[in-house]
C-alpha cells in the first residue's frame, strides 16, 4: 500500500513536470496502475450513469436499447475508436403479475418473482398443495407422476463463498429444478431464492426447459419467505399455496452488443477481446450485474491508452441480454468467428476487489504471466494453478479460436445477497474496491496488449 | 457473563436437588435473571409463531383478529390468569395497488408504498413534475401555492442511532411532511423513507392530515430510490413521475386489546401493566415490530411467577392498533381510567439488547431504583438520568394516572433499517440478545412487583 502511495505521489510530480521534461512524462505501468487505484471516476460514472438514466435493461427490451444508445454517446465521450452497435434478433420473454399466497393451513402471503422461462398460470392463478423438497437431490428422487397437481417447493442451503463457488452447487434449484418438476407433472414450482441475503427481495435468473417440456410457472420465493414456509411445512398439516405468475413469450426482439476499440499500433496481430455485459435483469438497476463489468474494463482500456498506443487491439463487448440467454456473446462468437483473436477476458462478478488471477496461456508467456502476477502482486491478488475459463460473453468467441483466458478474480462473498434483486443498485457499489479493479484490469492489459508473442494456449 | 454462567450452574444443581430439599429449591432473582439469559425459548417462540402462524397483522382487519385468538390461546397455555379481549372499533385504512415511475428525463420505476391515511390517486394515477426539498424545513419555506399540481419529494439524512433518536430528528418529514405539501397545494408527495437501510423496500407508517385538509395521496421511496431520484434531479432537467396510490377508507372496524395476568397476592396494591403491540404494519410479518416486544414481556412474565406468587398483579397488555393510531392504547387508557396503577412499562424498540435504564419513580422509591440498577448491571444495563418517558401504548393510562415508569432502553442501532418494511421478518430476531431482554425485564419486574411502597412519582 505504502509502495502504490508513494508511486502515486511520482506519479503526480511526474504529470507536474510534463510541459516541461516530455521525456522523463511517459509514465509508467506503476503510475498508471497507481492512478487506477487511486482516482478512477471513469468505472463509477459509467456505473452511476447507468443506473441513473436507464436503470432495468432485460435483453430484448427498448430499456436495453436505450442503454445501447447511452453507451455509444459514452464510450465515444470516452474517446475509443469504433463504436458502433452490432443487431440480432432474439426470443423476448417478459414478466407479468407476481402473487403468492399460502391459503392454508395459514393465511400469509409471500414474496415471489417469476425465473425466467417460466409459464404462466393464468390470470386467475392456480392454487394447489405444496411438496417439501429440501434439497434439488430430493427433486430428483421424487416418483414420476408424484407431483401431478401439486406445486413443488424446492429449498437448499446456499452459504456466501468468496468464490462464488456456492452458486454453482445450489443454483441448480433454478436452473434445472423447473425443468425436473414440470417432467414429474408438478402443476408449479417454487424454489428458495439461489441467494445468501435476507431481505424480501426474491432472485431471478433463467431457467430453462428441456425441448418438448412445456413451461410450468416457475417462481423464486425470498429467502425469509422460503425459511417462513419452510416453518410452515414443519407444522404437518397440509400447506396450500396461491399462485399467480402471468408472464409471457413476446416473440422474437432486436437485442444487440456495443463494440469500441483501443486500436493496437499492429493490425496484423490477433485482438483482445475484454466484456461485460450490458443488460441487466428488470428487478434491479444492474449495478453490480453488470454495470459494474463494463464500468472496469472500459475504466482499464481508457487509463491503457495513457500508456502509448498499444501493439494489439483491445475491443471493448458491452454484451446485450446475457441474463436472459448470452444473444449477445453467442452472436459475437459467431459474428467474429473468422476475425483472428488472441485472448479474452471478462469482468461479470461485481465490482468487490480483485483477489485471484488464473491464467489459460501456452508455457511460452511464462515470463509475460510472471510479469501480470507481479503487477498485480501489490493489489493484494493471489495467482493460482486454476485454469482460467472465462465468462459467459467470451465463452463463444473462446470456444470458436481456443484463446489464451485470464480470469481476475473478484471478492463474491457478498455478490449473491444482491444477485438479480431489486437490491442491485448503485449504492451496493464500493468506489474503493471497483478502483482496484481497473489498476488489476490496465495492469494486466498493459502487459498482454504490448506482447506480441502468442497467447492462445 | 463469568457471575451468569455460573449462577446458571447454581441455578441448575438447586432444580436437581428440588425434589429432595425444596426449601433450598426456591430460585432467586439471580436465578431466574440466569435462566432467562441463557435459555428462554418463551419469546422466541411467540415471535416465531407470530410470524409463521399469523404474519401481517394491520390494526382493523381481519388477520389482526386471527392474530388475537392465536394470542389468546398462546397467553392461556402460558398459564397466564384472567386471558381476554377487549374490542374497540377504529375507523380502518387499507393500502390499494401502489407504482411509481419516472417518465421524464428518463424512464425508470421507483419502489414507493403508501403511508397510512395516504389520499389515493385514482385507478388512473397522476403525472406531476417533481419539486425537490433535501430538508422537511426546505419543504416547510416553500411559498404557499406555489406546490399546486406538483409532486413535492422530501429527503433527509436519517442515521443510525443507539438510542432511536434520529427517527424523532429526521421522522418527521413522514409524520408532518404530507399535510405541510397538502396545505401548499401539492397534487402528492412522496418521501425518502424514514430508514436506514439500503434495500428496495420502502418504509411505511402513518402520517396524519389536519382537519380539513383533504389527504393527498403520500408515498415512500426506498433509500436507493430515493437516491436515484436524487441523481436525476441533479441532472437539471425537469423530473416527471408517475405515481399510482389506491389505498382507501374501509370505515369502521372491530380490533381489540389482549390482556392477562400475573394475578398479585396482595390484590390491593395498584397493578403494574407491561405492554408491547400485537398489530403490525401490513408489509412485514412484525417479528421486530412488535412480536418482539409481546414476547419478551410475556416470557419475562411468566418467569417472574417461578419466584413465587409477586405481591402485585402485573398485568400484560398486548395492545391492538397501535400502529395504525395507538387505538389499542387509548382504549385501554379511557376503560381502566378508575382503576388503581402504579407502574407501567413498555417493549417496543425490536429485540436488540437493554444497553440502558431510565426512571420516573418517587424519590421514596430510591432504594428500589437501587436494587435494580444492581439486577440489571451484570446485563451491562447503563442507569442513565434521563427521565423515563414510556411508550406509545401506555401513554394513555399513564396520562391518566400520572404512573411511576421504567423504561429498559433497546439498543436500536439497525432498528431502522427495518422498521415498517417486508423486511421485518422472524430471521432478523437475535436470541441471545433477546433473551438478554427477557433477563432485564424479569430483574425488574421481580423488584417492583414485590415492592409496596408508592410507585408513582
Amino acid at each position: 500500500m505504502n509502495f502504490l502511495h508513494k508511486s502515486s505521489a511520482v506519479a503526480s510530480l511526474l504529470l507536474v513536470s510534463t510541459a516541461f521534461t516530455p521525456l522523463l512524462a511517459a509514465p509508467t505501468l506503476e503510475d498508471v496502475r497507481s492512478t487506477a487505484l487511486n482516482s478512477d471516476e471513469i468505472a463509477y460514472d459509467i456505473v452511476e450513469g447507468l443506473t441513473t438514466e436507464i436503470g432495468p435493461r432485460q435483453g430484448g427490451t427498448e430499456a436495453e436499447a436505450r442503454a445501447r444508445a447511452w453507451s455509444v454517446a459514452k464510450l465515444k465521450s470516452l474517446g475509443f475508436d469504433n463504436v458502433r452497435i452490432e443487431e440480432y434478433q432474439m426470443p423476448t420473454w417478459v414478466r407479468g403479475e407476481e402473487t403468492a399466497e399460502i391459503v392454508a393451513p395459514f393465511t400469509q402471503k409471500l414474496a415471489v418473482t417469476a425465473l425466467g422461462n417460466s409459464g404462466s398460470t393464468g390470470d386467475k392463478g392456480l392454487e394447489a398443495e405444496i411438496v417439501y423438497f429440501p434439497t434439488l437431490e430430493d427433486l430428483r428422487s421424487a416418483p414420476d407422476g408424484s407431483l401431478k397437481g401439486k406445486i413443488a417447493f424446492v429449498s437448499h442451503s446456499m452459504m456466501r463463498t468468496q468464490d462464488g463457488s456456492s452458486y454453482g452447487a445450489f443454483g441448480p434449484a433454478r436452473f434445472v429444478g423447473p425443468n425436473i418438476a414440470a417432467k414429474k407433472g408438478a402443476a408449479a414450482i417454487v424454489i428458495r431464492s439461489a441467494g445468501t441475503d435476507y431481505h424480501r427481495n426474491p432472485h431471478t435468473g433463467n431457467t430453462n426447459f428441456d425441448a418438448g417440456v412445456t413451461p410450468i410457472p416457475a417462481g423464486a420465493l425470498s429467502i425469509p419467505d422460503a425459511e417462513n414456509l419452510e416453518r410452515m411445512l414443519k407444522r404437518g398439516k397440509p400447506v396450500v399455496m396461491k399462485l399467480k405468475l402471468t408472464p409471457k413469450n413476446v416473440g422474437m426482439h432486436v437485442s444487440g452488443n456495443v463494440l469500441a476499440e483501443v486500436k493496437g499500433s499492429n493490425p496484423q496481430l490477433p485482438i483482445i477481446v475484454i466484456a461485460c455485459h450490458l443488460d441487466s435483469w428488470d428487478l434491479g438497476t444492474g449495478a453490480i450485474d453488470d454495470a459494474a463489468g463494463c464500468g472496469i474494463i472500459a475504466a482499464a482500456a481508457k487509463h491503457l491508452k495513457t500508456l502509448g498506443q498499444p501493439k494489439r487491439t483491445v475491443r471493448l463487448l458491452w454484451a446485450g441480454a446475457e441474463e436472459v440467454g448470452i444473444w449477445g456473446g453467442k452472436d459475437y462468437g459467431s459474428k467474429h468467428a473468422a476475425e483472428p483473436h488472441a485472448l479474452a477476458m471478462e469482468s461479470d462478478f461485481g465490482a468487490g476487489k480483485v483477489w485471484a488471477v488464473d491464467f489459460t496461456l501456452p508455457e511460452s508467456a511464462s515470463e509475460q504471466k510472471a510479469k501480470i502476477i507481479a503487477a498485480l502482486a501489490p493489489l493484494g491478488v493471489v495467482p493460482r494453478k486454476t485454469p482460467a475459463s472465462g465468462g459467459a460473453d467470451i465463452g463463444a468467441i473462446i470456444a470458436a479460436q481456443k484463446l489464451g483466458i485470464i480470469d481476475l478474480q473478484q471478492d463474491g462473498t457478498k455478490y449473491f445477497d444482491l444477485h438479480h434483486t431489486p437490491d442491485d443498485t448503485l449504492d451496493k457499489i464500493d468506489k474503493a474496491e471497483m478502483r482496484q479493479n481497473v489498476a488489476a484490469w490496465v495492469s494486466t492489459l498493459a502487459i498482454v496488449a504490448n506482447y506480441e508473442g502468442q497467447l492462445k494456449p
